[in-house]
């Protein structure tokens, strides 16, 4: 087992990271000293994993809510639903929400504990690639709005994230590749080494070898962690982990939200974005063919559905990095160092939406 | 105009208190600068003060949501309300929440702003006594569960607290005692000076003599700001604010919301905190008749309804005072001086509850 930290002052807290974590009794006692805990998790993960955590947790007064799954679910009802659970079960403000799951179930549990008495503490405990690499990390917590993705939510930091990769083994393929995507992006982003590494062991990734998830897993845990670090409430730097997204968001908004996953849509949202820095002249051709490789060699696709243009600006800038009526992107200057702009032409954005979601 | 300060580093603000500040133009724009305002008012106040707070905002682009009126609308379901209308209007991140009106539209908007993109600014403009006295201080943002009163929520600073002491003239009588009670709380808790002084000037408070409302607001603020300052996330010294609060959340409880006004429950609770605080020998008969008397001129209920005792007990175990179990209840040393107790006998407190309620 390793074990990083997010480094934030007294809202410190560690990720740990290994294999059979789920049934090593005792790990969550240093976190937990007997509070009540809630489980929340989904019907597909309850019949694996709620018994062994349920085991991890034995001292405590317990209780679960199952959700159904997908992201249609990631609403404010849902949360209402956790958030009664907990009344129901007279658990108090020292009690302590554990979210079992991919990233809706994190997301949706972590903003329950986050306004559930003006917020309680929770613990983090992801059973999927994207949620080990990502949403588990860092503490944006919250649900969809019918007009947007995370509309609604909190900065909630986690206790402790407690990342079980023997999960990874029987993660649905499509699910494994969606992960990726988020893996890529690190190395899009702050990290060209680990980019030429994914382009070398991609295969290794495809067959879960666990030596390569475990450094995947740990090198964009410690790129998270020290991005958060700097900047926890997404003031500046913190934005660069948005690259693909505000694309991506739009794709799932416009595909209607659950026919892409998220990692997909960020897949083909980070060639839009390498696509508009070429447009710029950030990029060059050879570089935005590597991206779209590698991301079609890990079975991601590179681009967006045929949907209306207007309709997809539309849905851009509902997402949330929009300040003041520009829509802020992140866009690569080359592999391993990105940027936000919001002073780009509206013309070369209008133009390549155009061509690209036409041909989609 | 005064102005005190909330100190709290970087999340410090003002709290402007004066006469015909609603009608000083520019006076909010070094908050605003510019940006775009949605307004949460309800639906009495808004044919009031709506157009002269709009004023207030000339240089931004406003919205307003007008909620009905009343404690039963403090829901999640009128929090989406807000939030729909926030998405509908297409503001971004760096748009401005601000709550005109009394206790639930400050809470209810706050909240709203608290979880809208994750966090957006807001202003407090209260118009009620208990608003410019204590909620709209602090940054408590919360809406009710049918189980218990404020159980979601969120910590919320405003940018800016601005109470024109005008709109206490043609404030409704209830509500203006309702908002003395919550001065009388301060005075109990931490200013023995400030009770005495509310003894001999209790009628002029009453014929709503500006100089005396602006000495309870000012003071009253300037007791709140620095205990919030000391302990903005209530892990200790804040909890003495809600002094008579576990007691009153259980009176509108069983009472059925809006039934009570918050302030008349929070009355009635503290002459049953000052009751317990006798019973467990801190306060004498003298100083508990002392502390209804006062509560009585000022026209608030010193004794709970009639309820059944076990319901009661249920509806305070429900409040967010509870700790691993046991209720958590502000008492009296002396007046001017509380403490945290929840080690007294449980027996004593059902004796109480089971002759007061009965009798109630």
């Amino acid at each position: 087992m390793i074990s990083l930290t997010v480094d934030l002052g007294p809202r410190s807290y560690p990720i740990l990271i290994g294999s059979g974590l789920l049934t090593r009794r005792g790990l969550l006692d240093p976190w937990l000293r007997k509070r009540d805990v809630l489980v929340v998790t989904n019907e597909t993960l309850a019949p694996v994993y709620l018994e062994p955590v349920l085991g991890l947790l034995a001292g405590s007064r317990t209780g679960s809510v199952i959700l159904p799954d997908g992201e249609a679910h990631k609403t404010l009802a849902t949360a209402g639903y956790i958030l009664d659970a907990l009344v129901e079960q007279r658990f108090g403000r020292d009690a302590v929400l554990l979210s079992l799951g991919g990233g809706v179930v994190g997301d949706i549990g972590g903003f329950a504990a986050a306004i559930y008495q003006r917020g309680i503490d929770f613990l983090q405990v992801p059973t999927t690639l994207l949620a080990q690499v990502d949403s588990s990390v860092g503490g944006k917590t919250g649900v969809n709005h019918p007009a947007g993705k995370n509309l609604i939510g909190a900065f909630h930091q986690p206790l402790c994230v407690l990342s079980d990769t023997d999960t990874l083994q029987t993660l649905p393929e499509r699910e494994l590749r969606a992960g990726l995507a988020e893996v890529v992006k690190y190395g899009l982003i702050a990290d060209a080494e680990l980019f030429g590494w994914l382009e070398h062991q991609a295969d290794a990734l495809l067959r879960r070898e666990p030596a390569a998830l475990h450094h995947v897993i740990r090198r964009s845990c410690e790129i998270k962690a020290a991005v958060v670090a700097e900047d926890e409430r997404e003031k500046g730097r913190r934005a660069l982990l948005n690259l693909g997204h505000t694309f991506g968001h739009a794709i799932e908004h416009c595909a209607g939200y659950g026919n892409w996953l998220h990692g997909e849509a960020v897949a083909a949202g980070m060639c839009m974005a390498a696509e508009f820095s070429r447009r710029l002249g950030w990029l060059d051709q050879g570089e935005v063919r590597r991206i779209r490789s590698l991301l079609s060699r890990l079975g991601l696709p590179v681009d967006p559905p045929a949907t209306d243009p207007v309709d997809f600006h539309h849905a851009m800038a509902m997402d949330k990095k929009v300040i003041a009526g520009q829509i802020r992107l992140v866009l690569l200057r080359e592999v391993g160092e990105a940027d936000v702009v919001s002073d780009y032409p509206a013309g070369l954005l209008a133009e390549q939406l155009g061509t690209q979601l036409r041909a989609g």
